[in-house]
């Protein structure tokens, strides 16, 4: 596995991972090559890192005044996963802003210890009302401060 | 509830399904109402019959010379479901003919006995290579047969 | 063709629909069995009448008092469905009650006559705030009175 | 507009893309902020990259001995997209090796000449059997050579 710049090896295993979200695959999910679409692993991010926001923050984020929309994806293909076997995303966040947030996701499948996909997701805060840039709500913060990790190189500078 | 008929209230119960498949919500599953999608339930289905097909046969279904295809669905939506909570899906068998099985389904979130849709879904088996319609796999078939239930009103016949 | 009660063959074609709405299909849209997957014409459904609701009022529906919760839904699977061709879905109304209304829908793909799905599609009108069961809203009714069609046998009375 | 590195504004506007392909957007792709969730901008890319494919080669190219697997996509969010507009997906290639493809696609919707979204989509090209990586089928070069663009500086080499 090589990073979006080409460089080292990324060595994020399920172990690197200190949480990890169970997601149950579908039917629908596979496609005409027998695997899950690459589409469908944006939806694991997705569900992971708000499930965990709203899990760890007792709060329904969604009727927060500000909320994160998403500014930035990406996702590094590395094994196809499958149905029916579940999923586990594992969180890391590798940058905590003023307005933004940059999670590290990994994907499992089976008992491999390697990754099937690591993606990247970039979370800014909006004022829910007029959608101008806001500070990350306090439980919010609070919430993903214990996921920080170091950087890896191919994360860079979002707002 | 009313069926499709208008008819009696339907008293299908969590308590009424004996095989229950535990099926995560995904972030992306609601819609501008801020509640689950009327089309994820047929996803929710479409997941739970082959999801059990293939745990009771101990077979990859999609493999075999003869596959299920959906020949009709129906679906009414009793209660709201949202992310993230996880949603139980019933299933029962209400006919099985010579190349068609009739499944009924529940939905059910949280602690409601109720449901909060039932749905009904016909497999008609087709040859893989051809098509044409054929024999229920006696895999299939000995794994849906524990699960046959008395017919309600709305079942009628399907090839 | 048969209804879900086993009736006559319904024969609705294209040109039996006054409104036919373009809908592109999706690479995503098709499953391990190469063909458009059952749970993605609900989504034709869902889209062809809230797309035409939209256009037909020039409202965005979204926004009004009462908007419209899908009751019930049934599809009947005639023949597939493939990408990248494109899908015309085809709207008549077979019932406008005080709260609901009862959609029939065809898709059609490439040039043929037949259809490759009838479905019934139900919209039971609620308050947006408290979702308590509330009169069509006027620009609604107006936009689909023009849409009433005959019911068919297999269309029967909801609310 | 910022590139993954945070670095110069990418000039990428409408009229930077030869090849404009229409998808029509659905109800179901808006979530809960009333904006098209940010998964469904993949199911955009594959599709209008897989939709040119096969369009450009008059083939089926799901059926070719060498299918192409997406290795890597990513995306920067920019503007809202929103039902029931239909959104045009600008199609560029930065890049073609031996055996992967990597694009640069362009979001838009309205008259707008700025892009909704600028996403990055490898494909790599595997034996269809074995899934061992292959050299890129001549019909698919032929196809996407036209295509061929500068690279910026966030397109970095892929196999």
């Amino acid at each position: 596995m090589t990073g979006p710049d080409g460089g080292q090896p990324a060595p994020f295993r399920r172990a690197d991972f200190d949480v990890l979200r169970t997601i149950t695959t579908r039917w629908e999910d596979e496609d005409v090559y027998g695997h899950v679409n690459n589409v469908v692993y944006y939806s694991f991010f997705d569900t992971a890192v708000n499930g965990h926001l709203i899990d760890a923050t007792g709060t329904d984020i969604r009727r927060l005044d500000a909320v994160g929309l998403v500014a930035e994806t990406q996702c590094e293909f590395l094994r196809e996963l499958a149905f029916p076997d579940d999923v586990q995303a594992g969180l890391a966040v590798t940058r905590i802003g003023t307005s933004s947030i940059v999670y590290r996701i990994g994907l499992f499948q089976g008992q491999s210890p390697e990754p099937a996909a690591i993606g990247r997701f970039v979370h800014v805060y909006v004022d829910a009302a007029t959608r101008v840039v806001t500070p990350i709500p306090e439980a919010v913060r609070a919430a993903v401060s214990p996921l920080l990790v170091e950087p890896d190189a191919t994360t860079s500078g979002s707002a």
